[in-house]
């Protein structure tokens, strides 16, 4: 977990532990590894995830299910990670990595060299070993370079990446090499959930313990794993939490 | 206005206002004006403009012209200014303030009097005379000093308080002060929202040059300052507009 100073924030704050994430954004910003844009993409999903009620939803347990089968299942599994997931919960991202045998890649949709350096880092601080991403030798066709380029042995060759807070164009375009891809995004009508193969609506320091948990669990069970997939059906998944979403807002005021 | 570059941003893309916006805030926040949480803030409020179709509601002028007569009927009103209001649109604040004869005062959550300081400057440049929160000599009851310190002779006695993007702690304070407070917030859920004498739910560009030609029309009939704060219903109002974003996102996805 990255230091923070969160002496500012009481626990008895109704939205403490959404304050908390806030300032270990601010604090990745100020070490570098979060840019500005990702402060405002962090705000975005605040809404959402307030629209969600701050909990994980039943539909996103069934496709953290699913999304466990299809990581488990994968030859050459991937996990992208990008400067907020590092601010926000690089401990976990490495027990998934551990759990589910995936490599991790840093991909940056605003790269420098140094912010992926540091993000390497942060990983490694968390017990992550050989971390792709500084050195790039491939690009994902379809986007322009700076914003494709990748490992030819990590997100290039993988079969399954797992992309959570993904831009849209990186998404579809991962997705348009006929990779399956596993997104983790709080706003059920974006490109990148719309176009993943499976889609965990959740904010992501809850979204990937809970998928963490699910691998432990599928990891000796294939029929489970099959089941799970077969249950999981996209559009339907996004329909029902976006109704819900709705619902919450018209149901605010009446509480 | 304050200098912005935008050549990045052609006219013709559907969301052209948005990312001027984020633009000038993104510039407000290297200029040390806007903090990175006003960042996150502003990404938030992004979605919820987003659920409005980034459009000024029938409900948001309703509410506009209740505000127009409060605050020419008042007898002290002062219009509260943070870091992304200086960003956004100084030379408006300043504008209304002017038609309505109110005091600006800046108050900050995250206050430093550099910060302080560069605002008072910004709304300077902008024509703006006399604005107060340099030197605070009082402090609101209720919340913690920092973050409730302010003027004596402007928030602190003021009949009437214009609370642009106003944290809800600050809000619920004024409040609880015997103010009557106009708040313009995007979230009809929030707190500030639901203490606010009136509330107006829309973007704070759109919604402070419309509070402003209000006040040009209202300011010389006190019949018509009658008729809209008793056709206003606060309650009833945001109830209104949640129910309006709750079909918007309900909508999206089936188009």
């Amino acid at each position: 977990m990255p230091m923070v100073t969160m002496t500012e924030i009481p626990k008895s704050h109704p939205r403490y532990k959404s304050l908390v994430l806030r300032e270990r954004l601010v604090e990745g910003f100020r070490a570098g590894v979060v840019v500005p844009q990702g402060l405002i993409a962090h705000g975005r999903g605040e809404m959402f995830d307030y629209l969600l009620g701050e909990r994980t939803l039943k539909e996103a347990r069934v496709a953290s299910k699913a999304a466990a089968a299809l990581i488990i299942d994968a030859k050459r599994p991937v996990i992208s990670v990008n400067g907020n997931v590092a601010a926000l919960c690089p401990d976990e991202v490495v027990r998934l990595s551990q759990v589910a045998k995936a490599r991790i890649e840093v991909g940056l949709f605003h790269r420098t060299d140094e912010r992926v350096s540091k993000i390497v880092r942060i990983l490694e601080d968390n017990g992550a070993k050989d971390v792709l991403g500084f050195l790039p030798d491939a690009v994902i066709p379809g986007i322009d370079h700076m914003r494709g380029i990748c490992s030819k042995t990590g997100i290039y060759s993988a079969d399954v990446v797992l992309i959570p807070l993904e831009d849209s164009d990186r998404a579809k375009a991962l997705a348009e090499m006929g990779k399956k891809t596993i997104a983790i995004d709080l706003n059920p009508m974006s490109r990148t959930s719309r176009t993943a193969t499976v889609t965990i609506v959740d904010e992501v320091t809850r979204a990937i313990p809970e998928l963490t948990l699910n691998a432990e669990e599928l990891t000796e069970d294939s029929r489970a794993r099959k089941r799970a997939l077969a249950s999981y059906d996209r559009d339907k998944n996004l329909a029902a939490v976006s109704g819900k979403m709705s619902q919450n807002l018209e149901c605010f005021l009446k509480r």
